[in-house]
């Protein structure tokens, strides 16, 4: 049995397209991604489809209509493009994390340095406190091709706050209710995977106490932003 | 007893809706901010009003329109959206400095570097002694919810020339004369904290005497730009 | 003797302009290049000709027009300008490297700075192992004006699967089956040699295994992209 | 008796304004400059005379009409604002170097800090051997107000060949035979400052040959380029 896009999903799928091609532009703009290498995604809400980059393709050429549809096997439903080959490991994620409604992945040069090293960024900004609530964890050495990528990405998040995992030797995936949050999470891991490896080139960055580092969690993701 | 935009100043609070929404603009400019984190406010001269950013919107998204009209108790006067989460510690400051027009907040990186190891930058460059006088000072951690931020920033630049001031595993806060003078007194600090870290990467810096840092001062204080 | 365009090659030789003038606003995209120091150039398949860029002349004023056609002794064949002075240098890896379509040549910082160490850059991210197969090679010290450069590039990237060549205290050199794809190597070197370069400096990266590398390189060879 | 700009010098001014303003943009393309900190000036061949830009404007904002033209001791002969508060060491290098047609100053971010520490560039990359013949040399501590920034500058530059010199705990002074050739200058030596820079923190940069050198800088200043 193949998925389809039925006629009562087509119009949150042509959002979701839109979407999903346009939040491409965030990560060029910040810089966490070159040439093809990176890519955004979003679950169709209430059905097991997602909306994903095409392989290969320049951020330059991402439109709307060249955005792929798959299911959560990564089988492709609706697209005239092959998609990115990080699908499997994004839509493992949709599948074991019911929660998440989009999925990032990028090599972004700080975050991935402390990937290499396999060294989580620990928590000594306030604005990590907010938005990771403790350290970004690292997830295990895995090679694309089966479910491995999936599953390092999901045993790492499911036992942290943080909506950013730093896979080995490879890159971050990020999560979110959205793929607008999980965006959000890509540019806000690398900017402090940034200021924490400068911070450490002259020192020893100050401890914050957890105490606070989970008052100030609460409070962000409570408080934060407009009602 | 509310405050309220009355008829005299409410072309005065027009013209500081246009300025705080556009100065947001060399924010991003100089990279100083990502995603929704930082912002620029302006005092209505002679009122116990302030102009501030929204909570959580993009920087594409500012307008006149959008910020948001506060009293110096932080409580919204005029505008649709929740005033940024930093409205009371910036109230904080036009309460307790009268001299202070416009207040900045950023986590630029090479400032909050410093910031999370707790050091003042040293005055080792001639730019530093003609925009702060001096070190850029460290403030103490503080904890968002009451006036804790606001009592340290004042604290802190009480007791210096700096218009800067780095809070510990935070980020950093500039005043000014007016928005524009504290905007600048942001791209400056991240400048001189970018600058003098790089220097530091590679050995130390040569000091600079103290009557030469004094001397520079006065003289950009007094004699810099168009009279 | 004195190769020319001849009407059979006119419509190729055209399109490849094309190609190598824009292509050029890539290197300053991702700011591989300052001022004209670094060039793109693309072999005219099937004859001894390549197109590349003129010498000493601003990326902003570069046209299909002003491109220079020389053949692989590097002698002008058509063209108003004199060509990039490393048009020998490129002469010389189309004389050697028949499978080779483009050259690109950049000072780019990050990669120019293991050069200038002489150290290759280890493949320690999954990919580096995808693109470059391996650890990127330094190639010897060469001075510009005979076959030094060119034979310093064919010798070391024939041991290599490497697309990318570190010319010691110089620059990189990077080749691909056309112009795009030797743009595509330089953009990615780059990209690595600042992660590493960063990784490396809070300590030592974790090794990936050879038959992981192996696997990478395969895969991301024969399946990555669009078919 | 005050200069003033004759009638058979106006249109060479009025060129000169045109060029001094436009070039401004490659400060700031580039990033040698932040707010309104850097400047570049002009000589007027044949005559006392220089153009050089207003003080305190941003660079937005800079026109041919608001550039200003100064005599060669730094007094306005033309011009409605107050000019660069560089204007009169840039004077002093116009009145002792008379094959110098240009000057940029600037604070860019690695020469500066090179500067910081006193310590000139060694020339360890083949594009510093171009352009520089050698190492970037260091100037003197010096306070404005009088002719000792001047001063520092030619007889730093004087017994060198680079056309940059890194000014104690300041900055850069770049010139050359015309204001693009000091752009020029001010551009690469940023650039070599930060690869340089970026070299060192992971070793020692190997060395080039004394004769090497001299090789490279003869060629590149009579070869390269359109004739």
């Amino acid at each position: 049995m193949t998925l389809t896009v039925t006629a009562d999903v087509r119009e949150t799928v042509a959002g979701l397209r839109r979407d999903v091609a346009r939040l491409h532009g965030e990560l060029t703009r910040y810089a966490l991604v070159v040439w093809t290498a990176g890519n955004v995604s979003a679950r169709v809400p209430g059905h097991d489809l997602m909306v994903i980059k095409p392989s290969g393709v320049s951020y330059d050429d991402l439109t709307p209509e060249n955005m792929v549809v798959c299911d959560l096997h990564g089988r492709v439903v609706e697209g005239e493009h092959a998609p990115s080959s990080d699908t499997d490991a994004q839509a493992y994620v949709y599948r074991e994390m019911p929660h998440v409604g989009g999925v990032v992945h990028t090599h972004s040069t700080y975050a991935t340095a402390w990937a290499s090293r396999g060294e989580p960024i620990p928590c000594v900004l306030t604005m990590m406190a907010d938005e990771f609530g403790g350290a970004v964890p690292v997830g295990p050495f895995a090679l694309i091709g089966d479910d491995s990528i999936g599953r390092g990405i999901v045993e790492t998040l499911r036992v942290s706050r943080s909506p950013a995992v730093l896979m080995r030797n490879h890159g971050v995936f990020t999560v979110g209710r959205d793929a607008r949050a999980a965006v959000k999470a890509a540019v806000m891991c690398e900017d402090v995977a940034r200021t924490v490896h400068i911070a450490r080139q002259l020192g020893e960055p100050l401890a914050i106490g957890q105490s606070d580092v989970d008052s100030l969690f609460d409070r962000y993701q409570n408080v934060y932003g407009q009602r």
